[in-house]
């Protein structure tokens, strides 16, 4: 069967407006927010409003062997959503609809297609909470929060999603449906395959539905703002705080990445400072502030300021997310995110600085000190081919020395196609040899995402 | 090649105090410390000390499609340690070696042998603290800990074991060696297989090493105890502290338990009363305790007793940990594990009883309240077929009614052989099948623990 007959076949099993060829919506639909790699051209879209029509939608692509490309909002950064040649990019982002919230036992069941956000909003109604925040929070959908394992600021304290994640709905690669987990907070009946599928980015199956475990309201938090004027110093108070308290946030921004925000939107930050610390203590009133306090004295911090006031904190906290925009005017940006033990987040830092001057690359640093996650944005003019070349150097070299520290070339942004080269030097051979397996155990047909991870 | 010769060739391959054929040695490794299922008699017991002799053995067992049975201290209640006839019984119980504890990163590097209280204890001169806390903790070693996914009494603040795995060194069926994860707290680098071995009771590969997260040394704790003269109102309790406060601890005893301990140790326990809360805080002084006590006489507790005091604290908790021995003092006991979501615990409370009274089966239940983990004991007279007829009956239907709340039949313990046949009823048929292709991926020749789970 040729295509436009496959295409004919796909328009008579779901309603007329789920499946879409229109060139300009195909083209919308042909990358995520990642850069490089190269996308192919879907052969169609699908935008399904339940879960009989991604099965119709899977049985059908599994029938002709057209490859699926499962996607949420297309914020991804790692090309994980990006399309390949002649396939049905699957989005989820029609199926919105928040199933239940169940305000006792604290959990929500919601389709894939939901915001993060908007779940964030609903609960807080209830005086309840979704906690996972990756920056792209207010755009960014569950389905795709779980396919990538996304993080976010809150994690240091609460986790990441997967640590929300007590069930899940799956249309597999043969259209199959099945249920994990469930929805007690306590589960060992059986093989974890929730938290298998959470960060397999689209490769093993389509989530269809999602149970999450809420938290009670968030109690009010204070804010600390440090600067630094060595990385060393800021290193050293990551290290004494995350080994002496709890903060529910613990952010840095290297000298560049403070610069590019001051340029920004100038907001008096001290550009001279080495690195500037954020944190957040949400314990009830006592003494953490103040132990965060002197962890950043002891550390030599240059400045320390605290507010009890919310509206204050977020205003400073504005700096940090002001971040990557902030960066992005500065030219076309590749946005790394490697983590490392946090003892040796200073090392990575040092590391990150020494690939920059060798490479010649610019590279300005953010990210989840109390994770030892960061975010390098190698930043580069997209007209100049070398200094495209230098980024992409920059950026490799940087994944390697995150390996080499013992760590990872992705803490929350997964590896989809942009990484996926350097997944083999981080797990070995023999681990990713296990990976396919399972891979081709879930998708022997090698039609769900096909290309991407391993 | 016969046995002999096979067990010739092994102790070819491994030093001579590695293997053991001794009758009375290989008895003593035949069951786990669960009831019933008929554990077969092993061809041997290999008991390495390091990684390569676990390799070698397990190459060897492939070889010869010998099933390897893997224990660790035999603790198990639901017989994932349990022997299968002309099995090696593997026990990691030597390889006892505490690797690294980092403290800055804040993780430990342990072989499984190393029990969780050695773990605890190791930590705690170091300022640090290794969360979970079976109730077995000071003779179960964290490879099994590991290969249960074990609870405890703190997870409902600080999470089960899984949630302190960060990466793993497996020997799969074929012999050879992986790691999975690392040491990050954040990593989404391929799918989280580390996620897919704990909790898979030794049935996808052997445990050799293990890396968990550790944290900062817990505050001290304020303990609060409860009486409540219906099971409705202790229910409802616990429904307000979960959403209320953050408690570390969280636990109930119902009448028959309260009764069986002050009646094998008389602590002036209220035996008329229908159920008692344990709760703890170890949020920094403050509102948290007044909270928790608040929730208690909202219910309508008959008494609340508060104590800052840890000493006096423990001697609170004491009660709630003698229920198990003071149980089993009554006859022999079947130690259920089921969960519901939170708001349905007095329901499943409820459904025990009913089940106890229909059946005429003597049922004491305690349990983790907070994350709705219920252990209902059911007793029997190990001399009476009726009588363990009628357990039997109890037991079952007690899963039965923890999957019609839409909770689970195994919370902690595991399914092991003493559950397999429910799990079909909990996961579905599909569900299930997919559980099969992954055991099959992992074990091809269904050496790993063959029998038990799935």
């Amino acid at each position: 069967m040729n295509q436009a007959d496959a295409l004919a076949e796909l328009a008579r099993l779901v309603p007329a407006e789920v499946l879409s060829t229109d060139a300009d919506i195909v083209e919308s639909y042909r990358h995520d927010q990642s850069r490089w790699g190269d996308a192919g051209t879907p052969l169609c879209v699908a935008r399904p409003k339940s879960k009989d029509e991604v099965e119709s939608v899977v049985r059908w692509a599994a029938k002709h062997r057209i490859p699926i490309v499962p996607r949420g909002a297309g914020s991804g950064l790692s090309g994980g959503a990006s399309a390949i040649a002649g396939c049905v990019v699957l989005s989820l982002e029609r199926m919105t609809r928040i199933v239940e919230i169940q305000r006792d036992a604290m959990y929500a069941v919601v389709e894939p297609g939901v915001l993060n956000g908007q779940l964030k909003a609903a609960t807080k109604e209830l005086g309840l909470w979704y906690p996972p925040d990756p920056a792209s929070f207010e755009f960014s959908t569950l389905g795709g929060n779980v396919a990538t394992n996304a993080g976010g600021l809150c994690c240091v304290k609460y986790g990441v999603t997967v640590d929300y994640v007590l069930g899940l709905e799956v249309v597999l690669a043969d259209g199959s449906r099945i249920r994990t987990g469930g929805r007690t907070r306590k589960n060992v009946a059986g093989y974890d395959l929730t938290r298998l599928f959470v960060g397999s980015e689209g490769t093993l199956g389509v989530v269809t539905e999602i149970t999450l475990r809420l938290r009670p309201a968030p109690p009010p938090a204070q804010t600390l703002v440090a600067t630094f004027d060595s990385l060393a110093a800021a290193g050293q108070a990551v290290a004494h705080i995350v080994k002496s308290c709890d903060p529910s946030l613990l952010e840095i921004m290297d000298q560049a990445s403070i610069r590019a925000v001051e340029a920004h939107q100038p907001m008096d930050l001290d550009t001279s400072a080495a690195a500037m610390l954020f944190a957040r203590s949400d314990a009830p009133k006592g003494a953490e502030p103040r132990r965060i306090r002197e962890a950043c004295e002891a550390a030599g911090a240059t400045t320390v300021f605290v507010t009890e006031e919310e509206w204050e904190g977020d205003m400073f906290l504005h700096a940090r997310r002001l971040a990557f925009p902030a960066l992005e005017k500065l030219g076309a940006t590749l946005v790394d995110d490697v983590a490392v033990p946090v003892h040796l987040l200073t090392e990575m830092i040092r590391r990150i600085e020494r690939v920059a001057r060798e490479t010649g690359a610019r590279v300005a640093t953010v990210g989840h000190a109390g994770d030892g996650n960061l975010h390098p944005l190698v930043l580069y003019d997209a007209k100049d081919p070398a200094d495209e070349a230098r980024a992409q150097k920059a950026f490799r070299t940087i994944m390697m020395e995150a390996i080499a520290l013992g760590g990872t070339i992705t803490g929350e942004h997964g590896v989809g196609t942009l990484k996926k080269g350097f997944l083999p030097l981080q797990l070995g051979e023999e681990s990713l040899a296990v990976q396919r397996r399972v891979k081709e155990t879930f998708d022997p047909l090698g039609i769900m995402n096909p290309g991407k991870v391993i």
